[in-house]
């Protein structure tokens, strides 16, 4: 059992699971025990659901997609959530969901190798996943990630997205939240919104779009090729996600992967899910009014490569420096389009 | 010249220095062409600061301390600084200074491997370069770090220290002190004192201490091995260090920095000083009333090795994941204190 211990100085949870030290490493070459690969299955625990012909077994090959709860998980389901005071600190149990979806069969592809059916099959039981979290309210937020290289924290190479099911608000999804509803209540706006009519209008930082999405490289990008995907259509959870909008979502997110991966010969990279906290959460309602939230915050990706350099004492400030500016970064993620 | 972009949704500032980019890597072997060892002075700007014989020239060999400015500074001095509004972001130009303490002429030596009387200069020096920044009320916030090792962020392995007088308080260091102000508001109390007192009470998390000085690894520690040292007189800037705190001082950080080095067999680290904001600067002002900020912040120091593994999602939600419990990390470092 993991724990969740509050820093009253930084003002943000921090989840202790020593288990997860223990957890192997499966490197790209590494087909005959990666615990994702087709034929492996015993090897994760039962799955929570997959995607395979209907009269396939559960647990076994034949599946083209496949989501399991993660072995060594952050955080798993409990009775109860005891927040305990002691002195200064708090901590609680790490309750919660920790899920792994296995984005495809093929232990060596990436998102953008996929073909447009199965990316848009990902989006969805994405979007499945993040909503049945959230009819939950002691889940306060649904935080999906996606790991990619070693140097961007994946331990299995087989391509996959995690999902954790939180008790907590995470720091930095709660300060975009209470500054956004500032922004609201100050300007009667969205900042989301301003922030993408001057981005549209300007031009300088667009990296590439379609109908329903924009790329952006953020205007204060903590670092070189740092890219942020939001949808036109403004709504405050991935969850409001529309069947109209999935495949544009999928060709998007794999044509700015393409490009991303052009200008820096395939780096290792994140993509984070930027959604509003769980609207019936007790603990998004300590946040902010959940009504405002809706309306102040718009959820969105963040897709940032690896910088082969880092600063290190950047993390410890939350000062970054950027070598790159966003401008120029936006302007070679436009010019490197896809063959 | 870099710039400094205010991001509305993080609520942060960046710099943008695409010159830092260019800057060359000077590894351990590499000791002709090392910009900070003896010999080649031509290859810094001119010192800003230096301790020699009293018959050496500057910018030439013979020294024991050096402060230079970097040659590819973050911030620049500049006549003025202007914050210009755009839409729904802010930028400013980079003004400010960045300088980079050469701490011995020793290219390989570590902090832990200095005789104690030099430990004890390269602190004093840091004590003077601190205050200097502060008597400048366009300087928010003196920010002093260390990185040790290509992992932790150094591109150049001769031992140094840097310090930027930045015109914003960074935002890490911004939490910190509204927190810790607002605790005091809460409480009638200091929260670092209370910490402290707490802490040694408990001891399970203690590292090592003296008479002036106590090492921890705090209760919610984000990475393994992770610590915190702490004066046990608060203040609650480095500058106003004590005559006498100076040697307790520079034999505490060295014998923890030795304890950590037996635990991780000499890994990357990071040390970042955490100091409060100029009181006399106008940003300063805008956080808290300065009064209320000397009263409730406490200076300390964050000692960080880098880990071997990091999962890339937790910079960008501040959810971090420790795979140690900090009493396990506390007792290890107890346990190996160097011969």
């Amino acid at each position: 059992m993991s724990e969740l211990r509050f820093d009253p100085f930084k003002g943000r949870w921090v989840n202790v699971s020593p288990h997860r030290a223990a957890r192997p490493l499966h490197l790209v070459g590494d087909r005959d025990s990666c615990p994702f690969c087709p034929g492996n299955e015993h090897d994760t625990p039962p799955e929570v659901l997959a995607i395979r012909p209907p009269d396939g077994p559960a647990d076994g090959p034949g599946w083209t997609l496949r989501v399991v709860p993660n072995r060594f998980p952050a955080l798993t389901p409990a009775a109860h959530d005891v927040r305990r005071s002691m002195g200064v600190f708090a901590m609680m149990a790490g309750v919660g969901h920790h899920e792994v979806l296995i984005e495809t069969p093929d232990h060596e592809a990436d998102l953008d190798d996929l073909p447009a059916a199965q990316m848009a099959r990902v989006l969805r039981v994405l979007w499945r996943l993040v909503g049945e979290h959230e009819r939950a309210p002691e889940t306060a937020y649904v935080l999906a990630f996606r790991n990619w290289g070693r140097a961007a924290g994946a331990s299995v190479a087989h391509p996959h997205t995690q999902i954790l099911a939180l008790p907590v608000v995470p720091a930095a999804i709660a300060r975009e939240v209470t500054n956004s509803v500032a922004y609201l209540r100050r300007t009667g706006r969205p900042l989301a919104e301003d922030m993408l009519r001057e981005e549209i209008a300007d031009g300088a930082r667009r990296v590439a779009e379609n109908d329903r999405f924009v790329v952006l490289v953020p205007f204060a990008a903590a670092f070189p090729f740092e890219m942020a995907l939001y949808p036109r259509q403004p709504a405050a959870r991935f969850a409001e996600l529309t069947e109209a909008e999935v495949s544009p979502l999928g060709e998007l997110l794999q044509d700015v992967l393409r490009r991303m991966k052009r200008v820096l010969n395939g780096p290792a990279y994140n993509i984070v899910l930027h959604t509003a906290p769980n609207p019936i959460a007790p603990a998004t309602a300590a946040l902010a009014d959940p009504d405002e939230i809706e309306a102040a915050f718009h959820w969105h990706l963040e897709i940032v490569p690896r910088p082969e350099r880092t600063d290190g004492f950047e993390w410890a400030t939350g000062l970054y420096v950027c070598t790159l500016a966003p401008e120029e970064a936006a302007r070679q993620l436009r010019e490197n389009s896809p063959p």
